[in-house]
């Protein structure tokens, strides 16, 4: 079983309407509502590749109970820890007239230390059982940045690699604590490095992988940076690696991602070399950017995509 | 009991931002979710005001549970038809700059010929032991216009005076099915009488009288037309009236248009003459009206208006 861990999900609402009016009555043509959070994203993936999945993570009010209804119709198991807060919901207007969207979303919910420790009875006892953990997500707004550091700590403690998928201070606590792998985006890297890794729209290879090898110095067993257009930048135990999608990646950001952090744990549970893990990763990725919602991708956009990854490595620095 | 019909009851989810960025993401600073629809405000203001009642409805999914636990919570009893399809949600963004809002109002669940059949049965079952039916607020959009016209026939059968606030055809229909008070705004009174009523933003209470008179005449028991500021014109049986609140209602519209249906409602069961009911109704009105939320009032604001509401009757057209 891969243990996913989605301490902060979502019902996200999208709205589709016309010619929105943003200071008056509208009424939607379209209506969708999902479970959203990355961790569902990845957990959704990972079930879609044929691995046994289990969700972990807090959920309450009917929010949440929407959330874990979804899930289960979706097929894919989840346990809950129960909160007394209210899951966020993220709402998402689409304007018909130019496609342009308006988010907003919700903090999430209070967790108190209760919950939090019934959260950590639940998350050890799920260890025990499994192939490894992905820890992918915002942190709920009163957990400490450290929490997923505790996580990785356990679940390292327990045998149990894990894959990281965070932002700020929680990916740099995260990294520390020793995970097997670490997927930041470009963006996430230029935040933790404190400066810029690219420039005119293009990453600074060069650039990424020294940050990137900053961060494996840090305690991560792996760091895999996602550049968008230009793959997937990865600093390995096994040397540094390019893999590049066969076209622009063009679509949704969010959804590929997700799916790359599904790739890399599906790789490294099956014991993979990082050319074959990179590749699957990568076709994942491209297959997801193109789908219409995050978490979802078409099995002939995957497969097509797998002859047409070129993955190289690197010189060494 | 007071049965109280909210066929398309909704969640009203409302998100404050400080300065919404309509083109990207927004993070709001408070986030409001409460049942809403006009027949749930109706029956948490006579429940405010004491009166047993009773919420009978068409509800589904997560939404639907969600509306149904919230008014549990409140104290309101509700005894929903469950249906297949999702419980509306509304979703209103204040955008904290210059309190404009935006509103994404969902159009509400299909509702199948065998739902329709469990809710009649549950209606007629409630009829029984009631004092009064209120039918307030707008139809799922597959439900036909001539639907409260329906449910008031089965109410005049079984003895139980209606109270109606709906509009466009199904308060034509509705208003020549025979309810005991119709209550249209004066857009609604325009809409049905295909003309204005109303000149440089004050309504034309001949005009209105006369379109109220017409109402009458083709069923309904009495018409009470809310004003806005100018307050209630009411053409009853006992003649016409006029109730005028102390001073310019302001704020919440729809609140102060289902406090005046609850306060017509309760003043019809309690066997109250016409000049106590339209007191009562615009005092309750201009309460509601003060008040954040549709659907609460202050009891202080209630009881300072009672003495303050000028009812007038007026000369025989």
């Amino acid at each position: 079983v891969i243990l996913v861990v989605c301490l902060n999900p979502a019902l996200d609402i999208t709205h589709d309407v016309p010619a929105v009016d943003w200071t008056g009555v509208n009424r939607p043509s379209a209506v969708h509502a999902r479970p959203g959070g990355k961790g569902l994203n990845v957990a959704r993936t990972l079930r879609a590749l044929g691995a046994d999945v289990l969700v972990l993570g807090l959920a309450g009010g009917i929010t949440g109970a929407g959330v874990a209804a979804a899930l289960s119709e979706a097929g894919v198991p989840a346990a809950f820890t129960a909160i007394r807060g209210e899951t966020r919901r993220t709402f998402t207007v689409v304007d018909g007239r130019g496609g342009g969207a308006a988010l907003f979303n919700e903090a999430g919910p209070a967790v108190d230390e209760d919950e939090w420790a019934q959260f950590r009875v639940q998350y050890e006892k799920a260890l025990a059982g499994s192939a490894a953990v992905v820890l992918s997500g915002s942190l709920p707004p009163e957990l400490p940045d450290g929490t997923y550091a505790e996580l990785i700590e356990r679940a390292a403690a327990a045998g149990v690699p894990a894959v990281l998928d965070a932002h700020g201070a929680a990916l740099g606590l995260g990294a520390a604590a020793g995970p097997a792998i670490v997927k930041p985006n470009l963006a996430e890297l230029e935040a933790l490095a404190g400066q810029a890794l690219s420039a005119a729209g293009r990453a600074d290879e060069a650039a990424v992988a020294g940050a990137a090898a900053a961060l494996r110095a840090a305690g991560a067993g792996a760091v895999v940076a996602t550049l968008g257009a230009q793959g997937l930048l990865a600093v390995t135990g096994d040397g540094d690696w390019a893999a590049r999608p066969p076209a622009a990646l063009a679509g949704n950001a969010t959804g590929a991602g997700d799916a790359v952090t599904a790739g890399l744990a599906f790789g490294l549970v099956a014991g993979w070399p990082w050319e074959r893990r990179l590749r699957h990763a990568v076709a994942l990725g491209t297959a997801a950017a193109a789908a219409p919602v995050a978490g979802e991708f078409s099995d002939a956009d995957y497969a097509r995509g797998l002859d047409r990854v070129t993955v190289t490595r690197l010189a060494a620095r």
